[in-house]
């Protein structure tokens, strides 16, 4: 059952995309892909592939592993070249016709186009697409583009895409797959959204083998090669002649995304140049140098508490132990609980290992407090099971702003951080003492001499409220 | 899996439409009303809803009653006004983004439109749409409408309405829901394809019980009362205001399709003032006294052959008998049978009844002769149950040319009358004597002095090659 | 979800079975002789084959044509013996583990049953069998069968299968698959329920190509010739030595179902040497001779009315016509009305044709009033459309007693028959006449000189409530 | 697509039992243990209720969170007491009639089961049981159990049931639901298998909030507070009265498997007073002394390595780290790899983490070696990832022999360690040293003073080859 007009729909989309270029089996190595970005969106999953004369498609809801499980599926999705799209998953009501790549039939031939990331100014420029006679078929941002090339007055498609391209605001990475132009990718101007460049061995005569990745774990799973990272405002298009690179919006700086360090990217990928593993522990680390206290074990709160951690545990010589043992068979839907059980909730996911915690005095390290609720939990499981003393340590500084550049963040109404005092945020949480890691030590984790320094190079708005990109449809709100 | 352009999906559409208005539970009486247009197209199903605020659908490939099957999908369709729409079963790839009614939002509100029939420069129009930028999500006529809506340089709804309609070219009954105007019927200016105006009694004071329907069975299954039909190129706008007409195309000229009385619609209904079953019956009476033979029982071929059958028995005076007895349970799907079962095909659908066909001299009644096989096979089995004699009579004139405008026919050069004289096609379907009825015996029993007189009032095209409405798509393929 | 003990499930089954020996693509022929009888159950199908090595089965809710759709599921039945059943659809909670056939692994290797019928005394048996120590897995009579054959003390399959047909008492057809034996049949003492022995022609050399089926309508469509009735308590054994009969209960005389005629069988079939169209007709003559009534037309309910109404109309004169069109694609779901909706109920399946009931005198033509309810808006139907009087002829005497052998009649209470003069029933159904066809009427249309001449070849315990097979489990409820 | 007789079904199983006594909310209490318990078996889960008047069951294919994510299933499983299972999952054709728990109608009344475990005579027992005419519907060993309680000639249930477990030989786990008995719980003679008793607080008053669960994880994700274990051949009967206990085998010693501390048991369980989590890291302290390696980094291979690799880092002092890093997201199903994709398969569940392991003398921890061919899959892309060394430590004595006493193994011919010397085994999978801890260390991380102290209380057949149940099934072959 769909409703009209979506109104519910959440614009802010987190998102993995993958293209590959020039090899046999192009699909199924997209799906591999795919599924070494799963933590990037599992919510729906998506390939679109070209033979050299159809463009063919296949969409669904669920992880990739259940997409495309089906082995008659790969079979219909022939062609050596095929881009593909994982989205997060959001409460509610999610539709087929919201999974990417978004296809359409042009004049000048068909595109397909798959997009991480969000627009600023989607809405304002959704309402005069509309207003000329366009008409959407979903809710996504993407389709903005989509209508945007559509109507451009340019005639290649690479000049309607950088048209397009210079009237969105946002942050994104997207690549589109074409007949006559191969595929192409672009990453924002100020390259808020990760985008990487790799190529597999084996394919050099023919200029095969490219592979365009939200993350470097995408192009380990298929055994290519790194080769540079898009950059910031770039357009890369691949093809038989090779990969040309373009620049039309100039150089406008550079703002990555911290949290992808902090928590977004997987710990094995290898972001504009540094390891995630390794900028996680180095925030451990400092984050033990600059809250340092006294405790019987470092405690991480699996999955993504896990290097931070060993680094903490590591600078302060006090042993890492797995005090919280994870649940990985949590899927996205189980019994509707009865009021009865719905306070054994979090349970489902993190269960307390007693003979680890029991009696001791202990040091959660976590990477971010969004809502509290769940720290709550945590800290309290953590104490039913004998925690003498719980201090909690955040590898973050405090989340006190919403994020309109690609993360599912709640309105700053409900960030904890927005609303109290380091002390009130330390009782609501139930623990003996907080810490969050400080700007500067953020910065120095990451190699820079303090905020100043490395803060020109990314984007903190979710910490520091400092936006890099107008938030156009946002400005529009407060003025009505 | 879909596969992208879909330049196999076929450009002639069977439907039936139905909508009401001013009514609590619209949606259920467009689900009645629907089942009972079911005859007009089961390949899929679908309703929108419109509840004062917002619009609601629920679509589906299947029957009415499979889609709609579910308790909780009707309670998801709110309101007092819904319209609805079947769409006939094609082979092959169907897919649920063609199934109507079509929804699309608009810079000045929703609209919904179902639509049944066939316009002739749906290619053209749309490929002019596409170069202005226009982005097509279906392979069906009925979304050039909504983008020609979408795009028109007017102010209202139904001056956008009347603006498309202009610049279509086809035969087509058309019914749309708007928040502000009301529901909407349209029929094309020549009147070939049916659509009725009946009311159901009791909702007068408010204006309301309001129902646009293909034909007169869909009114009888809600106990709604048939008002009249809804003229040639008229428009109806149905709101609180009551009904208004509008006829932008002034006369044209009336020509209604002749094969829905003859086979298409269903024998209970009353279609320009006539009884199809009437209808069927007379030209059964018409076919005997053409064509009288000798013989011992009237068999007709089931279902359609029956009320022709009937008054070919009443006016040869020999019994009539159900020598063939179709099984109800064929559904859309079956065994894929070994090459040794294939032959038997025929018999999923009907069987022979021996105790009325052997030994006997049969006269077969049947609607119309197509590519022949299926006539084959049924006299064949007729004549394996022991039949002396096989004699065909067909209650139309040979079909020697496709229809462009609504009905499902093969191209022309795989129609048997298109290809064979009358003696070859009686040898080519294994018959003793074979018979269609005259062209002026078809409009004598239609209550005209012959073709002359009534031929003007109706679209024979699939019979005599006179296309009423010009064949816009299909002349600049010759032209190519 | 499945709750048990399953105390609702319904004790009478009506069903059709087939079974196929010595051919290739055993199964798919067994698809088609079930899709041939698959009036007698639209519930659930199932096949199990046999390759010469391992039994294979597939089993499954709905059609035939649903079951069996998948091209896969044919090639996993290997083999050249097969056998299949439909069940009837009862309301409710219909579950796969009750889908016959059933397998059972014995001592001395598979066997498979598939059957049609009701034993008076399953619930005895069942409870004798729990207290040995067997575990039952299903709600069906036949399963009482599979365990009296395990519990056997003989050795033979025949000899085990013809002592457990001694002890139990009923009204059934049964086919069953063994590896050694071959493919037996069996029908009850008195033969109540159908069981024809057919032969595929082609397959004389292997003694191949015999058939089992309820009905001739079943050989027909894969091509059979009919061979024999299976006699009353005969067993037939079919395996490469050919077929041998086996009478193990003498003769106890031949009480065939007369409600096959009336209703039951498709009127395409021979039973017991008389064709099912043939007796309808002559019934309907009967009744005109015996109810003659100045009227119109004759109008058979569709679709089991039409061969008697046309016997009707031939006898009396007054011409036949479809007066009641029925929608063929009434499935076995449906919307959940509204209560404003529920009492255009009938509708869903039958509309009145107006056009032949307007001002007329009609004669509805049906084969048996149950409980009244259906009829009461048939002629309501009919007086709506404009009848000016209405007749109802029934070609069954009054129906006063439920069937326990295997027609789903409900309890006695509910049977209007059971509890009104003819008078208030003509009342009830809101007719101006009313008449049943009268015992003796019945038998000489089918070729007795009168009740006592015909009735004791026939059952017809529902007419007159003589039952001829004790009701074990009934009395054993009345002592309670 | 079902096929029997089922030859290739395995008979080995893996499970999670749990039961809850006199709560409400009973069903979906045992979804949360059963939740907890995951590890255990995934490829099925059912739950059977009794609400003091009717049993109620759900059963499914899936994880517990998919079988039971219908919010209709928990109010369909009403009840103060319910019982619930978990099946591995083995690859190929499992089938819902295998899914526990089974239910059964007896003379006494319906009874449910729920089996961890394997029977070592179950064939032997099964075809006695056959040959007296018991008809089996699964093929599992718990249904031998079904039929030895149905034929016993003893009156109550507790009887039958000892008599059902003197006749059993096995290891095994079993709770049984019964109307009259209340909860039962058994655990086989020497202990084998776990099963825990404990106790939700707040039903003391009515006796109620008993819980018996495979694992203690079971009792903390419901707030349940561990009792204690239930003793090795001790019946433990629950109901209104309390918990009765019943030793009807008397003392037969203890031998609890091993191997669920090694690798089966959740790290968080305390089995047999002993902490999981403890144990392994004491079995990776004693495996750093026994085979000491100058290395840079301990790496676990993730996720049952990860607590004795913890052990190893500490013992050894060298740095601990996540060398590879495992996906989440890998489902039951994937993709079916094409030739060039499938030496990728290892990458699908496992990736390297290269700025751990590049330039790096690594120590992968893991707890056995089966086949060998995942260890050298991981070996390699280790090394592909840049470490200088890699060494293998196993935290088991090499696996010898295979499993049958309800541990998932395949036949001995295709153990690596079964067939290879130490060097061969170290060749085999790549490592520049292999060692597997020995059996005295193994039996003093567990606190005994060597094999001889320990291994009196353990099962380590797998290790040893000493089966301290006799094979009786497997006798049986030998002889053939």
């Amino acid at each position: 059952m769909m409703s009209l007009p979506e109104s519910s729909s959440r614009p802010y989309e987190e998102c993995g995309v993958f293209g590959v270029w020039g090899v046999p089996d192009a699909a199924a190595l997209t799906a591999l892909g795919l599924h070494a970005l799963q933590h990037r969106g599992q919510e729906s999953a998506g390939i679109v592939s070209f033979d050299g004369n159809a463009f063919h498609q296949h969409k669904g809801l669920g992880l990739v592993g259940e997409v495309f499980a089906d082995g008659d599926v790969m079979s219909a999705l022939p062609g050596h070249v095929a881009i593909g799209h994982n989205r997060y998953a959001t409460a509610g009501g999610t539709h087929v016709r919201n999974v990417q790549p978004l296809y359409a039939d042009y004049a000048f031939g068909g595109l397909a186009v798959a997009h991480n990331g969000n627009l600023t100014n989607a809405k304002t420029l959704r309402q005069a697409l509309v207003r000329r006679g366009c008409i959407f078929h979903s809710a996504m941002d993407t389709e903005v583009f989509v209508h945007l090339i559509a109507i451009s007055l340019y005639n290649t498609v690479i000049d309607r895409l950088m048209d397009a391209a210079k009237q969105v605001k946002g942050a994104y990475s997207l690549i589109t797959l074409t007949p006559d132009d191969g595929m192409i990718g672009l990453r924002d101007p100020l390259g808020v959204r990760p985008l990487v460049l790799g190529r597999m061995p084996g394919y050099e005569e023919d200029n095969g083998g490219w592979v365009l990745a939200s993350e470097t774990c995408a192009l380990d799973i298929i055994d290519a090669e790194y080769v540079r990272d898009v950059e910031p405002g770039e357009i890369v298009v691949i093809n038989a002649d090779g990969v040309k690179s373009l620049k039309p919006f100039g150089d406008k700086g550079r703002r990555f995304c911290v949290f992808e360090y902090i928590y977004f990217a997987r710990p094995d990928s290898i972001l504009e140049g540094k390891s995630v593993y390794d900028a996680r522990t180095q925030i451990g680390r400092e984050l033990a140098r600059e809250s340092a206290i006294d405790a019987d074990v470092i405690v991480p709160v699996p999955d993504s508490g896990v290097p931070s951690a060993l680094g903490y545990a590591a600078e302060s010589g006090i042993p890492f132990e797995l005090g919280i043992i994870r649940n990985h068979y949590v899927g996205r839907t189980f019994i509707e609980p009865t009021d009865q059980i719905r306070n054994l909730g979090v349970r489902m996911k993190h269960s307390a290992n007693r003979s680890v915690l029991e009696g001791r005095r202990v040091v959660l390290v976590d990477d971010s407090i969004v809502r509290g609720t769940t720290s709550r939990k945590i800290v309290d499981m953590v104490r039913a099971a004998g925690a003498k003393e719980v201090h909690m340590r955040i590898t973050s500084p405090p989340t006190k702003h919403s994020c309109f550049y690609g993360i599912d963040t709640p309105e700053e109404s409900k960030l904890l951080a927005a609303q109290h005092s380091l002390e009130d945020m330390r009782k609501a949480i139930g623990v003996d003492t907080l810490a969050f890691v400080s700007f500067d030590g953020l910065y120095q984790a990451l190699g820079y001499s303090d905020r100043n320094d490395g803060g020109r190079n990314y984007c903190d708005a979710c910490f520091s409220g400092e936006y890099p990109i107008t938030l156009v449809d946002k400005m529009g709100k407060l003025v009505q």
